[in-house]
């Protein structure tokens, strides 16, 4: 199937947070969801944007019921790895369910490596769900390795009420 | 024990590289630390840095043996989560040995904390070594979560030539 990778503009924000909504129905996380449109549009197309993104578009002919041809995303920023140094990580990877299979991930995939590699980048990093066999599969294909099964680097995370008491001086 | 924490400036760099070895050491690494003075310059330092990092810092008179007075530090950058929108990355969080158990760790996470929620952050997120019980406690005590025990996220990593083959178009 046609399609084509671009990078994403403010224009784009109502689909990715669409998108946004059903993987993280497909990551069983729907409750976890504050983000809208408009903090999309703000945190990532204005002065020092807090991410980058890029979609994958089909042509009008192949666009479904809903009339979607934003069908798949990936969204990533530029972070640092003490040890190695510039580094990209993709905070998400996503392909609608009808256009899997297509090698619209695996294109989303590379383009993020391409990207990093030309700012510099000596590792793409990224999170999986340890149940989502078919996504941890698909990267080890890729040759990526699993930091947490191999070195045991747990991802830990602090927010809402424990952030605000630990940032008190 | 008095100590300051501060912003790191450029001439840190040679303090912030020794560091990260002593911490490379720590955690059994010091094998993948190809990082140097020179990139911590250029990287951190300049327009559009890939980090930021503080530095904590004691008087003269409680200098060691070897002369440092800059005896912590942390580095951190923005990142994204899009399910709740801006956050902070805390890649490390280091003290010298002689200066743990001091309160030196905790000051630089909570600027670090600060830090994230002036800048609009929902959360702070970094990783722990599962055999690293007195951090992984240390960290749970502030009231951080751990998400791969939790919820199981893995952190993964593409790099080399898996990155290089990944970037073919």
């Amino acid at each position: 199937m046609e399609f084509t990778i671009r990078a994403a503009n403010v224009d784009d924000c109502k689909d990715i947070a669409r998108m946004i909504t059903e993987l993280a129905e497909y990551e069983k996380a729907i409750d976890q969801v504050r983000i809208t449109q408009k903090d999309l549009e703000q945190d990532g197309f204005s002065k020092n944007p807090f991410f980058h993104a890029i979609i994958a578009e089909v042509p009008e002919q192949h666009k479904m019921q809903e009339g979607h041809t934003k069908v798949g995303y990936a969204l990533y920023y530029f972070s640092y790895c003490s040890f190695r140094g510039r580094a990209v990580f993709m905070e998400d990877l996503y392909v609608m369910p009808e256009f899997r299979g297509k090698g619209i991930g695996k294109a989303l995939m590379s383009k993020v490596a391409q990207l990093g590699l030309a700012a510099g980048c000596q590792q793409l990093n990224f999170t999986v769900l340890n149940w989502n066999k078919s996504s941890l599969d698909f990267y080890l294909n890729q040759g990526c390795t699993d930091t947490t099964a191999e070195t045991g680097y747990h991802y830990m995370c602090c927010k809402g009420e424990a952030l605000e008491h630990l940032a008190q001086p």
